[in-house]
């Protein structure tokens, strides 16, 4: 198992309790019918997960010295969309699994109807959180995150990545088609946790293709790395069922190019990933120890 | 069954074919595996309904002279909302219905997951049009128009009052817990239909409580009538099933006030929504139309 980098340990364990702080303020329990729906939120929403996405966000608003409280913002609206997503996803007529982070999926731990309605509500309120002006106070900033989130999310992002992923499960994909799936499927979302750090310090466009590449290359690495721990992992490190993908029928990447070379691979793009960092100095110390990490973890 | 006046009947038609013709151009079907998701949001949104709220929109949009091509944007995203929820509704975990708008629902039409998928893409479609700025050249009006779409249709909004709703199932709701849960279940979406006109138009909060008492009136009026078509309408008319909440043993308006008492409390309703109007001339008769047809339509 790969010892997690000082710097990388602290940061996660930062942002994490920062996350788990946020949520449970925005999420406080309403004193009406609606209290199920808030329970079923903080169940999904607080106290788990690797927290990676909003570890990014902070790592790319650090460079361009974002402060904080906002970046934490941001932070917690792509990890509202993530946490949706992953609920969802849990569904019997989706991947049906029962757990996730090592505790019962909201379905389980409530019902499907719950599950649907908990999703929705944490889809809406990462807009909400990104609309509002204690995000950003210029209003140019707030709508160019809103727009970029709702593509990487929508269909043409993430959901398009997941309606691949179902396809998938009767159709025999190839390189290419599974590359391209992921970077719907995962990719998307992570380079709009990388180009948040550049809206909310006003970088054009122009400028944030370095952050792109890198964020492409850490994306797909994290998923062959994914893919790796679905064959290799096991249930108590991941806290998560393994061995899904295979059973399904779907191709990976370890299914097209084997685990010695599915490896290979990650690592290359991880080497790719801080070579697009060179232009940054040690602010973005924590954007590699990200990389490096994202292929060593075993969960 | 009630005839329903030109002016609004007119309206009707062109707001229809307006937002039918929007879905089909941005709903192209791409030449990859999402092209089942985009197949699946088509069916969902285009052709069918009465596209109430983005008449809604619209006729609210006309209070100000706000251009029709932007007002459309406003109304495209919001129908993306009430469609996406109408989808996520009909699943079998939740309300279990067969039949929508006369047509099977996506998960009969498709299946489960990709009608889970379907209404998550959606959803997210609606932020992406707001935050266009094709929407409204002005980003705070666009900032604006999220922030107050998401807290409509989030857990303070639309999700909260549908999981009251899946909580009545279970619980005996007096009428202050009825109402309450249809002011969150459809008003909230209603009022943001009437509100996005005035924020188009720069119109500053203070000036807005005209329009949310005419949404907050016309929207218990909906819900009043709705109940009404659930005891006393037919599903050829409806185009959807019929007799569902007193089979769930859920209170309504008409089981809570009798189908007199509600009859004449929607009306009485429809008479205040009007009178909010009477700051306005012959530009507010659409709005006026809407408020009489609301209560005295037959689907």
């Amino acid at each position: 198992m790969a010892v997690m980098p000082l710097v990388l340990k602290t940061a996660l364990e930062r942002v994490a309790a920062d996350v788990d702080a946020a949520f449970d303020h925005i999420l406080a329990v309403p004193d009406d019918a609606r209290a199920r729906l808030y329970e079923a939120m903080r169940h999904a929403a607080i106290g788990g997960g690797k927290r990676m996405r909003p570890l990014l966000v902070i790592a790319a608003c650090d460079l361009f010295h974002v402060d904080r409280a906002r970046a934490l913002r941001v932070a917690l609206a792509i990890e509202c969309i993530h946490v949706y997503s992953l609920v969802h996803d849990d569904l019997p007529c989706m991947d049906d699994d029962d757990l996730r982070r090592g505790r019962p999926t909201v379905h389980k731990a409530f019902d499907d109807a719950t599950a649907v309605l908990t999703g929705d509500a944490l889809h809406a309120l990462a807009f909400e959180i990104l609309a509002d002006p204690e995000t950003h106070a210029d209003p140019f900033v707030r709508a160019n995150l809103v727009a970029e989130l709702a593509r990487s999310s929508g269909p043409s992002g993430m959901a398009g990545g997941q309606m691949m992923d179902l396809v998938a499960e009767d159709e025999t994909f190839d390189l290419p088609t599974v590359t391209r799936l992921q970077q719907l499927k995962t990719g998307a979302l992570i380079g709009f946790c990388l180009e948040a750090g550049a809206i909310m310090a006003h970088v054009q466009p122009e400028g944030r293709a370095r952050l792109r590449g890198y964020a492409r290359d850490i994306g797909l690495a994290f998923q062959i790395a994914d893919d790796l721990l679905d064959v290799e992992g096991d249930v108590a490190a991941t806290g998560k069922a393994v061995g899904k993908d295979a059973a399904a029928g779907k191709a990976t990447f370890v299914s097209l190019l084997g685990v010695d070379r599915a490896r290979r691979q990650a690592s290359m793009l991880v080497d790719q990933a801080i070579g697009h960092l060179s232009v940054f100095g040690a602010e973005a110390d924590l954007l590699r120890a990200i990389a490096r990490y994202v292929v060593e973890r075993d969960r």
